[in-house]
């Protein structure tokens, strides 16, 4: 078992591109989606884990992850409530930490989100100049939400949007 | 993953004590009772297992099976939907097979199942004299539920017993 610390932002423009140092394709369902007990399969790359997350208080949550074969999470996400979610996730280091950046595709296309993990909930870092607004808390953001409520589904004007508007 | 091929059934007095080679005490509850994507986490002894089962269809379900920390399983029980299931596990060696006869205890005290898993769904097999009558396919049977309706509040006579009358 383990303790997820997380904090979660929008991201405004294209900067943290040029900071991103992986890329993995992510491909993620729900057996649940309570978030009282959350169940996720993800398949990331050519490895599989299932995930279990708690209640979120503030912005720590109990979690616990085991890895399963491939082939075995190719047949759980059938099994899944909602559509699979698919993503890229980038890692940006900046700082001295890293960024979490999810550039989401399909029925969630146009959404990019930032995250952060924390040893503690008041833990400082570096905004990077990409930052844009906190949702860590926003329940539309949470990816077991995004299956079934995905972004391209949102109303606009909603005050929503995966990028933040800049002035120009 | 695997596919289970399971038949379940009442029992008909303590006969099958006698035939009990094992007891194991299990304690489990469920992180989803979606029966299209049940999650159970199962304590067996001193091991514990986190299971993965799909759609019923005929005596026949797909199984995804893996092994927990203890500690990992304890605090998982404690996010669990609905109460923990507790039950003694006998294994019954009978006619070269083995019976699983599940000693329900706590909120389900006095039901007792007997299982039988079957390489295909047209298998045979000699019944026990201890078996009673079939409830493979009884949904109130199914752990899952007997979390939330156990057996000591189901209405009586409701057409279901525990133990199969005998004519003495």
């Amino acid at each position: 078992m383990g303790i997820e610390i997380e904090r979660k932002f929008l991201v405004t423009g294209d900067g943290w591109r040029l900071q991103a140092a992986t890329q993995t394709r992510f491909s993620q369902g729900y057996l649940s989606r309570d978030p009282a007990r959350t169940v996720r399969i993800r398949i990331a790359g050519d490895v599989a884990f299932l995930t279990i997350k708690g209640l979120t208080r503030g912005a720590t949550r109990a979690e616990f992850e085991y890895p399963v074969p491939l082939a075995d999470a190719q047949a759980l996400l059938t099994m899944c409530d909602g559509p699979v979610v698919e993503k890229v996730r980038h890692l940006c280091p900046h700082a001295g930490m890293t960024w979490e950046v999810d550039e989401f595709l399909g029925a969630n296309a146009g959404l990019v989100l930032a995250e952060i993990e924390l040893e503690s909930e008041g833990q400082s870092f570096v905004p990077p100049a990409w930052l844009g607004a906190e949702v860590t808390g926003d329940g539309r953001y949470v990816n077991a939400n995004l299956a079934v409520r995905p972004f391209t589904s949102w109303v606009a004007p909603s005050g929503a949007s995966g990028r933040a508007e800049t002035g120009s």
